[in-house]
């Protein structure tokens, strides 16, 4: 790895599970100079700090971006436009302004729309996450060997790209370039979907009458316990994925709701070839999936 | 642990990822003396034979369990009858039956029916497993600090459930007494929804084009890759669990459907709230399940 950093000052806009976690990673492989935050509430902003993975942490996102040749977003996507429009004047000429949402989608309306001429906007998602949230919850290996989509609009500068695939190289991610509107559909089924699942079913347990409820909790190692863990991820940052996904997530919903109801019927019926036929198609996919080292 | 063996021999009517684990774990606890097993195919009775705990092989139930203490129905829950009403007649006065199928339900009628009178019946339930199937997937610790579920019917000999009992906590099980109904309405909630909805949305994934699917599977480690470990497991034995146990699924289904519908409407209509509230409720569940060390 090369000595020289990709970046003198990083600005981290959001201090929970990714931005910790960036600042980590960043400053651990001598990818970035100096680092500083901002967080919307001074509990994060202290917590932050206090870890000791930070230069500086500021209340103003101004502040915060001033003197930072990149800035990343890593916010819950609903504040994308507040503070978009609180930080774009304090941009340096040259600056690269990126994020690390999990909906492309809008990015170039709710960040680009505000950047002045001269800085560049290279929307990004690092496929990486657990079910903790918060500054503390981070981890400098966390983008190791995963995924990070890039998704700049045609045009943007070649240099901003490669300076924020060589940021997310570095952190030991591979990186994809793809358009916003692809990522969006395939992160609605192999991403949104599941979570909204698994929600939807920890939710229908959570209803239950009291004592079937506590059984379920006791009996959860047989299926049940990975949906738990999947339903428990930040709900903020959740809501704004459905919110901002909208299209394609009801478009695969449908889809599902029409195979769980042919499912539904076969159950009814008795008819067990049509069962036996689905659930042997879907080993399929599963061998796929270990193949590509996913697993 | 006592010298003493619970069982002098036992006999394994199904030597698949089950009967093979229930082979090596009593025998390496010294729970048996002999262990003796029944496939129906020759390759899975040489495959099981070959791997070196078993002390011999029947092609025929009745000879498998002629001299048998105790006998565990292994297989499929769709072989139950036919299985039962060949090994029957060639029971011992005094034995024991007892099966490790996911529903408990029709075990009374499936097994219990064909069985002479002196022979008692125990249906049990391990809650463990993996997503591969066959003899060579058995291993000893398959049931270690897991549990494992009996529902004998009232009257049934107490000496029979408690040398039941003492076979599955020699294996390293936790055991509890419910009855049928309760274990398949749980059942039907914390294992039986799950495997259906996995199922389903990989199922999903396997119907879109070419070009999206490839993309599914690259990015699966994202929600998606839980989902299709689940729905990688044996198409046979869940083919069967939702046939068995069609009423107490079909009303869990019918429950998630109103909530998956009640969030898709809240998704189209932009009620963040709605979606943030059940996101927050569900984290609840999450640390329930990691209390009763079920994570």
């Amino acid at each position: 790895m090369s000595k020289e950093p990709v970046f003198e000052t990083l600005a981290l806009i959001g201090l929970g599970l990714i931005g910790s976690s960036v600042a980590r990673a960043a400053r651990k492989h001598g990818l970035v100079r100096t680092v500083v935050g901002h967080a919307r509430t001074a509990e994060t902003r202290q917590t932050a700090m206090g870890l000791g993975y930070l230069d500086r942490v500021e209340a103003d996102p101004a502040a915060a971006v001033a003197d930072a040749d990149c800035v990343m977003v890593c916010t819950p996507l609903s504040a994308y436009p507040s503070v978009a429009e609180a930080f774009a004047p304090a941009l340096k000429p040259g600056a690269i302004v990126t994020d690390a949402g999990s909906v492309k989608g809008k990015v170039a309306r709710d960040i680009g729309a505000h950047l002045p001429d001269g800085v560049a906007l290279v929307p990004g998602h690092p496929l990486a996450g657990t079910e903790h949230s918060g500054p503390e919850s981070g981890f400098a290996e966390l983008f190791d060997g995963r995924w990070c989509v890039l998704t700049p609009e045609d045009g943007t500068s070649q240099d901003a790209v490669d300076r924020v695939t060589a940021l997310w190289r570095g952190m030991g991610s591979e990186v994809e370039v793809m358009t916003a509107e692809h990522h969006d559909k395939v992160m609605a089924i192999t991403s949104h979907l599941p979570h909204l699942i698994a929600y939807t079913i920890v939710g229908t347990a959570v209803d239950l009458e009291d004592d079937l409820k506590g059984e379920v909790v006791r009996f959860a190692a047989t299926g049940f316990r990975d949906f738990t863990r999947i339903a428990a991820s930040d709900p903020v940052m959740w809501r704004d994925v459905f919110l901002t996904n909208k299209e394609p997530v009801l478009e695969i919903i449908q889809r599902f709701t029409e195979d769980l109801t042919a499912l539904q019927r076969a159950i009814r019926r008795g008819e067990g070839d049509t069962l036996q036929d689905l659930f042997t198609r879907t080993r399929a996919i599963r061998r796929g999936v270990i193949e590509a080292k996913q697993a």
